[in-house]
């Protein structure tokens, strides 16, 4: 079952945090369709945040179809992505390590990482539609 | 002079993204000491948010240690961070650029590009702790 944590540095709030982490773990092939989401009260529990920002991300995600919620039972994921991507995603993930491990060993801390992945990709965007 | 864009889709707030885009251009050596910030005036034009939001913002940079705000003047960098890491920058960002190439070609979107690297930062993190 997922677990969702909190990066209280992050300046994004908890209930966006909760609901982007499922979006990733939907596109990563880590939850899939019938997979349950922690209950509202053990997400309290762990995180020690207000019930209603849990219900709050919760009800996000079923407006937006990827999960549903039965009355009693629990959320449920009623959505799979695509699996096209997800054999290629190994291989890729090898090379982000490798590169993750370079990075470090040069000194960079994980805020400048950050900076330079973002700036890469927002580069490197602009080009491929130039 | 830095140009602030603002990505509706994030979640994330934005006075948020304007900090967060001063910190990671002065972590990437495209800010330095005595650089000037646009005026508040020129982001509300540009990106047509609320003064408050850039004042907001600029505040937080100040209260950081990180920018000088000179009435009638402007903002102006007051920090440079470490040059230490910035000619490993160079090498890393090709190697990250060979990366992003190759998970484009390989179908994944942005979004999940994103996900793919948060996910791998994370779990490397965690191996480098234990």
């Amino acid at each position: 079952m997922i677990e969702f944590h909190l990066d209280g540095q992050s300046g994004i709030s908890p209930y966006q945090q909760i609901v982007t982490q499922v979006r990733h773990a939907l596109r990563l092939g880590l939850l899939r369709e019938g997979d349950q989401l922690p209950t509202v009260k053990d997400v309290v529990s762990r995180l020690a945040i207000n019930p209603n920002t849990v219900s709050k991300a919760y009800r996000e995600l079923e407006h937006a179809g990827l999960v549903t919620a039965r009355a009693g039972v629990g959320t449920f994921v009623t959505a799979t992505m695509s699996d096209d991507t997800l054999a290629a995603q190994r291989s890729l993930r090898a090379g982000l390590e490798r590169w993750l491990a370079k990075a470090r060993r040069s000194g960079l801390d994980e805020e400048t990482i950050e900076a330079l992945f973002q700036s890469t990709v927002r580069s490197s965007a602009v080009q491929d539609i130039a």
